[in-house]
């Protein structure tokens, strides 16, 4: 069989990446430092050691090209990474275009998205710092699956607050976190003074990601036993996501090809800067050049629309400050199905990387992604999440461009997720009855002039 | 990397079987032939022709021993085949057993379970013979989703009546089947002659799958552009799925391990002879000695409590007669959530095979499945469908079994779907709320009085 007709690019085991990827000094730049939101001062190890285990503090400000993958992450790595790379035949075939389109798929792990890969490394160096409860916030439910199973394989408790609208709209979420031992409560709960105190006020309050923050916090900082995670926008957290980008850079090598164009959607960055960093590595070694291709939603463009500012991460304004792509830390996006995008701000290293002029950044309409998302279905037979349904619009974009123009580009897509927990939002594409939502340059402005003043 | 650390066994592309497997000519005895209902002679292939292409009639009385896939098949079985086969090394821990688990893991198919291995070929010889449109019936829906998107392959229209209290009750599974392009009605539907008479009797019938099925057969009779699909039970759906067990057999090879046990969930039959009918060739062959085991659910136990006679294969009785282990056509199993597993005969050449003593078959009920179901998904990060955890409840007993004894035994089990979509049922048995149903021998007699009469 040549190369041409492979249709699923494997790696055995034993050619599973052993490091993980830093970015940082490979930049022109190092990236601006996180400040402490009362000292206006770049934050240390002990601010952050009531949440996070030592080692992950590490590994957000450390400046190693490469990090090691303990064996006892490796080795549930393997329940399914290598990830397949995939030559998609068929949708190429569906749209009549030259371009070569290959896609990583990370809906084989154990959540259906790529999130396992930084929950498991997380509950690992959690397990062996003698923490014994991990808790999070979650608002689809994807990182709440991720870090529930995580937990499990080193014998931690999970604990998980949702948004109390997600929570009561996907059941589906919820079942699949208590399948893998996690045990979840819808936000704002009784269980936490922040929680009781929304709950006073708003005894139908829906809940938002910063009062489950909030929530999730508060109980790691009381209990000595128990540490908080995140499941993007931290350094440590797209390290870890890094091992996505270095097994397709393996996959594109065992059959010749190199990236024209590599496209991912963006909400907090993970699953992008996962994709993308290793690629970006060969782009600034002059190796390749491929254009690198952030997709976001169109109702919450923190890249295309935000401005580059010191913010909070969180609603409530109780995290660090993070100079970041941000349409305001109190900005609630409308309630798109990609409840993943969803995010006020973007990582700092993305934005920093943006800056820097090494990526671009496109916006996208739901409906234009759902089609997308459907094309796709039908002819490569998996149906993706709505988050990278985003990414697909742009590479589908990409490859009709390559049809009118006759270029056989090659086309690299992060593939992040599996649809199988979002199928009413197929249903209302499908029957017409979904919105499209878009961000009015008015409303970009209300929100930005909520920033906090930084000095410097 | 050993061969005992790797925890996926993977097969290239161009390692993928390019023949299926026909048991018939290794038997010691032929099976007995399928009747006409109103001459109670062997039918031919002009009664089967208005339903099903010649290819695939042929392929039902074919005495050749392989059958090559076209490379069309092959085409298309490259979006997920080979499939994974993996070592439960993890599962082997939280059980603490000598044993080696091995599970062949079919849900990474479109439909997320064995059945478009059987539905792509049907579809392809359909499309190949000039049909432009298929009809069929599904329950719990796995088939009917399988259908919708081979169909989409191959260009052909996809028309499926789903048992209303499924329709009802799982409305995922319709979603999927309509992104995947298929066009679902919940049956009984006023579409159809079968269809009024059932509702103008009770507007508010539930259906059944023997509903369904005359709807189905009743349009694809009366339109020469549409035939008929069926999803198990037949002789060319189990050739089909033997891809399954013939990969299984080159991956274990490829680690040096011989299966002692193999076990595998049957409802109509077709994944359990998938799996196991290329390790029966070995055996019969004395190649290998493994024990072949059946799960079936004590809800409908076809093979351990059912009777070996003539029997329509639909509840209306409109089928040809096949012989085969069955608890009489008109016996409706109690619904319990492995609805694929809710059929009230056993395919005629498996219950030949257990005839000849070359298998075993043991009941689980679904408390005990469900157990087995959680055990897996913690320690493997696989949430199963139904249907499989019966098998895992077998396998999961032969690994206590061999703790106890300390013996090393090799189990070989066929994971043949994901359980996504039947994460509510997982929830049921987690709150407490599910229940167990067996069958007691009363009605299992009462059941079998309504067997037709068949001479000779």
């Amino acid at each position: 069989m040549s190369d041409d007709t492979a249709t699923k690019i494997l790696l055995s085991e034993s050619e599973m990446p052993t490091s993980w990827y830093n970015i940082v000094p490979d930049l022109p730049s190092p990236p601006p430092p996180v400040l402490h939101p009362g000292t206006l001062q770049p934050v240390g190890p002990d601010d952050l050691a009531p949440l996070f285990p030592m080692a992950l503090i590490e590994q957000e400000a450390t400046t190693e090209r490469y990090v090691t993958i303990p064996e006892e992450v490796q080795s549930v790595y393997r329940l399914w990474r290598p990830s397949p790379l995939y030559r998609a035949h068929r949708l190429e075939k569906a749209l009549g275009t030259p371009a070569k389109i290959y896609y990583k798929y990370e809906g084989v792990s154990p959540a259906g998205s790529h999130k396992p890969n930084t929950a498991v490394p997380q509950a690992y160096y959690n397990a062996s710092a003698g923490i014994r409860r991990l808790t999070t916030e979650t608002g689809a439910g994807q990182w709440g699956t991720a870090l529930a199973f995580a937990a499990a394989q080193f014998g931690l408790e999970c604990e998980i607050w949702q948004v109390r609208a997600s929570y009561d709209q996907k059941p589906y979420r919820k079942l699949m976190i208590e399948t893998f031992g996690g045990t979840i409560h819808p936000s704002p709960s009784d269980l936490t003074a922040s929680g009781r105190k929304v709950l006073a006020d708003d005894p139908d309050s829906p809940g938002s990601l910063g009062i489950a923050i909030s929530e999730a916090v508060e109980v790691a900082a009381q209990h000595p036993d128990t540490n908080y995670a995140l499941g993007s926008v931290l350094n440590h957290v797209l390290l870890h996501q890094t091992v996505i980008g270095e097994e397709a850079l393996l996959q594109l090598a065992k059959v010749g090809a190199v990236p024209d164009v590599i496209v991912g959607c963006t909400g907090g960055g993970s699953n992008f800067a996962g994709l993308a960093f290793p690629f970006l590595r060969e782009k600034l070694a002059g190796k390749m050049a491929p254009v690198i291709r952030a997709v976001e939603p169109a109702s919450c463009p923190s890249l295309t629309q935000g401005t580059y500012a010191y913010d909070f991460g969180d609603t409530a304004g109780m995290t660090p400050l993070m100079k970041m792509h941000t349409l305001g830390h109190d900005f609630i996006p409308d309630p798109i199905h990609a409840g993943g995008l969803r995010y006020h701000g973007m990582a700092p290293l993305i934005s920093h990387v943006y800056e820097l002029g090494l990526m671009e950044a496109v916006a996208k309409t739901q409906r234009e992604c759902f089609e997308a998302g459907v094309t796709f279905a039908r002819a490569e037979g998996i149906i993706p999440a709505p988050e990278p349904t985003h990414a697909l619009a742009a590479c589908i974009e990409e490859a009709l461009r390559c049809k009118e123009t006759g270029e056989a580009k090659t086309i690299l897509t992060a593939l992040c997720g599996h649809g199988h927990l979002d199928l009413p939002a197929y249903g209302k594409f499908l029957s017409g009855e979904l919105e499209d939502h878009s961000l009015s340059e008015d409303a970009v402005a209300a929100a930005l002039t909520r920033l906090p003043t930084v000095y410097g």
